[in-house]
C-alpha cells in the first residue's frame, strides 16, 4: 500500500545515519552528525562553573545546557545569522530549549561536580530533521566529552544514566513517515518529534499540527513508528560508541 | 486508590472555570478566563494588515498571531517585565508560538481577508496551566471578535472552523493528574500539554520529562486524562459563547 | 457661558471615579482605577532589596519605582509592546518617572527599610489621562499594600506622610477644561498635568503649549481648575481607603 | 533679606550669558551657548527629508525634532556614553522632548518645506541648567540656519514666528533662586524649568519637588522670577541675532 | 641562527597548508581551509540582489561582502556566541571588514550582475592566523562559486582578475617569524598581516605593535618574509583550482 | 613635477596644524585639535578603577582607553548618532581600536596605579584625517591630564614613554601625497595612516587599496613621506607641550 518516497525510501526507513568522531578538537567531544544530506557539528565542552541562579539557590551538582544555530551556508538560500538579526528566532529557542531537556533527562547533574556542559549543535547542512540530528548527536558528544574527563580524573563516574535519541516522523500525502526530509517535512500535515532513551523510556513527544489537526488513532500509529526507529539510532549509537571508546 | 489534591480536587477534576466577556472594550473581542486561581485577559484585535513576508510572497487571505506575557503582578515573587530585560525568555517564545498554531489550526485563513487577528494573552495571576488557559480564552476571544466583523460586514462568514481548547495533565507522586496548579506543576515529574478541537481532533501534543522519563502507558493514560477533561472545556466554550452571542 | 462637552460634562466636572481593589491578587496591594472610560490596573509589589547604586552609595531605607505600560488593546488601533518595538518610547519613559517622583514626595523611604516598593500600572482601557489615573491609584494599592505589611509586622509603621492625587486641565476650543478625554486632549491647545497632596501641596505642575502658547491668566485658571478638582479626587481617595481598611 | 549665593550672584541674577556663533561649521547654523560654567553645543541642520509618519499620513510641511547629549568629559566624573550603556537614559528622553516643543512652538511647519530641522545639543560643561541653555542656544542656531536657507533661496521666508529661551528657577536652602548652578540644583528643594517665547508667552512650566512639595505661592513667585530673567535672555538673544545677522 | 620553533618549523616555514573543496554543499561554492591546527570552513553564496545603498545611489553591478565568526568550540575555552553576548566584539568586526576589502580588491563588482556575493568564514579550530587562512579560503570558495555560475550561465564571465592570499608575519622573541601559531601569536612583540594577490601586488599591509613599537628596518623585513609565504600560498592555490575545476 | 593640489598644499605638505588647551575643562586633560578643517576634541579623564578582567586576572598597574565618535553635525550632511542606529559602525570599532593601540604603546600602564585613562576623541568638524588627529590630539590630552596628576601627587611619576602622532599618506591620481583632506580620501587609490612616536619608531602601519592594489615601491615611498610628515607633527607637539606645561 505504501509508495517510494521521493528519495526511494519505503515509509519506515531511516535515511542513511552516520557518526564522524572528533570534528572539532578543541571541545572536550565531538561529532559530526548526518541523517542522509543533514549534516550536524554537536561540540560537547565542559566550563568548570554553574549558572549564577545555581550558585545564588545553592543547587549542589553541575548544569547542561544546549546552544543551536544554523550556519548561513546550511539553507539553499543564505540564511541571515542570528547577530545579524539582532536576535535569536522562535524556532531556534525552541530547539535549543528542547535539546538541553533531552540531554538533562539522562544525566545526573549531582555527577558532574560544580561544571556545565556546553551542547553546541551547528547546522552545516540543512535537509529537515536538524533538531532531531542535534539531539543524536550531541548525545555522542556528550558521552566522548564525559569519557575524557572520567580518563583524566576530573569526574569520578560516568553521570550519564542512559543514551538518548530523537527522530521525526509525520503524516505526509495521508501516509506516515519515518525520519522526514526537508521536501516531506515542508508540507507534512502532522509533524512530530520522538525522543527517546536507550531504555525505550520517553523524554519527549511534540505532535503538531500546523493548519491541521489528527486523531488519537494517527497519534499511536506516529509513536510506535518514530519507536521502531529509535531502537535502530540507539543501536547506531551504541555500535559507534563501542568503537570510539576502545580507540581511547 | 486515589489521595485527594492539595486543593481538595479529584485526580480528574478541573479546576473552577469561569470566563468574562469584554474585559478589554478596545480589542475587538476579549475574555477574562479563569482556571481556578489562574486569570488570564485575552484580547482580539483586527488589524487591516498582513504581515510583509506574505505581501512578498502574495500568499492570499491573512494571518493569526499570537503575544503572551506575564504582568509584573501575577507571580508571588515581583517578575521583571521583558522590555526591563531587554528580551523575551524562551518560556514566552514557546507559548506565544504555541497560542498562534493553536489557534492557526482551527481558522481558515483565506477567509479573513487581508487582515491580521492579533491575540494578546496577558496574565494577570499565575497559578499553573497559563498557557492552556491562554488558549482556552483566545479562542472565545477570537470568536467574539470575528461576529462582531460579521455583524459589521468587516467579514462575510466567520472563518473558524471549530473551536479549540487546551488542558494540562501531568504525573505527580505518582499519580496522573488533570490541570495541575503551580505547587503541583512545579514538582510534576511528567508534564503534557494537550491542545484538541471541540470535534475531538488533537492540534498539539507536548509532553516532557524534565530530568525524568516516561513509559507508553503514562503517555496513552495522560493523554485519555485529558482527553475527558478537553470534553468538558469544549462544554463550557458552547455554553459561554450561546449566551454571549445572544446579547450581540 | 459654558457649553456643555462631547461627554455632557460640564468645564469644571470630573469623569465619573471608580476604585476596586484587589485585581491582582498576587500583588501586595492592588486596585483597578477608572476615570471615566480610561481604566488603570495599578499594582503595588515589595521586594526585599534595594538598587544596586543605594548600596554602593550606602543610603539608608528604602526605594519606591514606578513602570507604566499601555497594553496593546487599551487604544483603538491596536499598540504595539514595548518589547516588540525593542525600547521604550519617551513618552512611557516620561510618564513613569513622573510617577514614581509623584509617590516618592509622600512616602518616608527611610521608614520604607531595606525595600523596594514597586508601583506597576498598566492601562487596559485608554481615554485620556491614564497618567493622572495611574498616579490617583498607585497611591491607593501602595497604602493598601502598607498596610498589609505593617499588620504583617513587616513595617513598624505606614512610611506614607500624606495622600497624592493628579488631574489633567487644558484649553480646549479656548475654553479651560478639566478632566480631559482622549477626543479633548488630542487637540488641547494646553495641556496640563497636576499632582498635588491631599493637604493640597503640589508635587508637580507640568504644562505645556504644543505648537502653542499660553497666557500667565491661563496658567492661572488651570491651576485653580485642577486644584478643584484634585480636592474631590482627595475625598474620593479618602473614602475608598476607608472602607478598605475596615475590612482588613 | 537675601543672602549672597556660593557664586557671589544675588537670587535674582543669571550667571554670565555668552554666545559664540559658527562654533561647528558644517551645520546649517550652530552656537556655542555658555550660561555661566554650563557650555554647550548647539547645531541646526537641515535635511530634505521628513519623517515616515508624516508621509504616510500626508502632514503636509516639515518637521523639527531634536537631540541632547552630555559629552563623556562633561561632568566632573566621566559619564558613560548612551551608546556603551546600550539605551538612552530617561532624563535625557525627558530633556530631548522638551527641546523639541519647546522650538516647535514657534516655528510654523508649514513654512518649513519639506525638511526636517535637527537640532542637536550636546553638552561639552555641565554646571546646572544644561536643558534651558541648550533651549535657548537651539534657538539662536535654527534662526542662524534658517537665515541661511532663506538667503540661499532654499526657503521662501522666515518660518518662526517668534523666538524662545528658558531658564530654572528653584527653592533652595528655603530661598527662591533664579538660574540655578550644579550645586544649587542637586540640592533644591523644588526645582521648576520655564520656557518662555520673546514675546512673553508661556511654552512649558515644568515644576517638581523631588522628595519635597511647594505651595501655591512658592510657584507664583517662581514663576514671576522665572519671567524677570527670561525678558534678560530674550534680550540678550536679539543682541546677538541682529550682529550676527548683519554680518550674513 | 635561528632556532627551531616551538612546532620544530623554521623561521621562514609555513604550517602545513590544505584545502578541501565542498565542505557545506549547499553553498555556491565552499571549502575547509587549514594553516596546521587552524582550519576554517569558507562558504561562498550567492543572493540575487544588492544592498539598499546601492541600489539608493544607482550604482550598477554587484557587490561583495564577508562575515566571520568563531563557532565556540573552536577555542580551548569555550567562547560566548555573539548572539549570546548581544553584540559583536571588536576584533570580528575588523577581521570580517578585512576579509571583504580583501576579496573586493581582485572582483570587477560590475561583473558580477545584481548579485551580492556573501563570503561566510566560520572557524572551526583556532591556533593562530585565522583571519589569514580565512582570506585565503575564502578566495577559493569565491572561485569555485563563480566557476559554479558561469558553468550554470548565471554569469557571463570570471569576474575575479586575480587570486588574493593573506599570511601573518611578527617578532616573537626578537626573531622575524612566518605565519605565527597562537602561541607564537599571544606573545609577540609585533604582530603583521599582509594580504597579497598572485601577481605580486598588495592589497593591505597592516603591522602592529601592541604595548611595543618597532623600526623601519623591521618593517621592511618583516614584508620580504611575507611576500615569500605568500607566493607559496598563491602556488598552492593555483594547484588546488586546477584540480578542482578540471573536476566540474 | 607635482602639481598643487586642489587646496594649494604641495604634495608633501601638511594642512594648517593647531592645538588649543582646556577645550573640556571638566577633563583631566584636554585639546581641541585642527588639521586644517578637520577638528576633534580630545579629552583624557582618569578613573579610580580597571576593567573587570583586569581585576579577575590580577593584573598590575592600569588601563588606557579610547572612544571616538563623529558628532552629527561635523559632516556636511547630518550623520544618525550611534544610539539612534543602535550599534557602532564597524569604522567606527577599527578608529577607537587604533587609538587606544596607538596611546597604550607609549604608557608605562604599570605606572597608572589602579587607575583608567579614558581618551575620548569627538569629530566636530570631518574633513579627512579624523583617526588621525585624534591620535595626535589623545596624546596632548593624555599628557596634560598626566601632567595635573602627577602636580596633584596621584601620581608618581609621568608613566608616558615618549610622545606619538599620525598622519595619513595615499595615492591619489597616481601621485603619493601627504595628509589627505575628504576629497583626496574619498577617491583615493590607496590609502595609509601611520602612527609613529617622537623617537621615529612604528607603532602601527596600516596601508589599504579599497577596490585596488600597490606595489613594494608604493608601499615604501608613502612611508617615507608619512615619516617626513610625523617628524613636524612631533616637533609642533613638542612646542605646543612646553608652552603649555610651563603654565601649569
Amino acid at each position: 500500500m505504501s509508495s517510494l518516497r521521493s528519495d526511494g525510501r519505503k515509509a519506515d526507513q531511516l535515511r542513511p545515519i552516520t557518526f564522524e568522531a572528533n570534528i572539532a578538537p578543541h571541545a572536550t567531544g565531538s561529532v559530526l552528525v548526518s541523517f542522509g544530506a543533514t549534516r550536524v557539528i554537536c561540540a560537547a565542552t565542559i566550563e568548570a562553573n554553574v549558572p549564577t541562579w545555581m550558585k545564588q539557590q545553592r543547587v549542589p551538582g553541575g548544569w547542561l545546557t544546549a546552544e543551536y544555530s544554523m550556519l548561513p551556508y546550511s539553507t539553499l538560500d543564505r540564511k541571515q545569522r542570528d547577530i545579524s538579526r539582532g536576535k535569536i528566532d522562535g524556532r531556534t529557542v525552541e530547539i535549543q530549549r528542547l535539546i538541553g531537556r533531552s540531554l538533562r533527562a539522562v544525566i545526573d547533574l549531582k555527577k558532574l561536580g560544580q561544571n556545565t556542559l556546553w551542547l553546541d549543535c551547528d547546522v552545516l547542512q540543512a535537509d529537515g530533521g536538524t533538531r532531531t540530528a542535534s539531539i543524536t548527536g550531541a548525545y555522542l558528544a556528550a558521552r566522548l566529552a564525559v569519557q575524557k574527563l572520567v580518563d583524566a580524573g576530573r569526574l569520578a563516574e560516568n553521570p550519564l544514566a542512559d543514551s538518548v535519541a530523537a527522530v521525526s516522523v509525520g503524516v505526509f500525502g495521508g501516509q506516515e513517515l519515518l525520519d522526514l526530509n526537508y521536501v516531506e517535512d515542508k508540507d507534512a500535515e502532522v509533524d512530530a518529534n520522538i525522543v527517546m532513551t536507550g531504555q525505550g523510556r520517553f523524554v519527549e513527544v511534540q505532535s503538531s499540527g500546523e493548519e491541521a489537526t489528527f486523531s488519537t488513532e494517527q497519534l499511536t500509529g506516529l509513536i510506535a513508528l518514530a519507536q521502531q526507529g529509535l531502537k535502530q539510532l540507539a543501536s547506531l549509537q551504541t555500535a559507534f560508541l563501542t568503537k570510539q571508546l576502545l580507540k581511547f
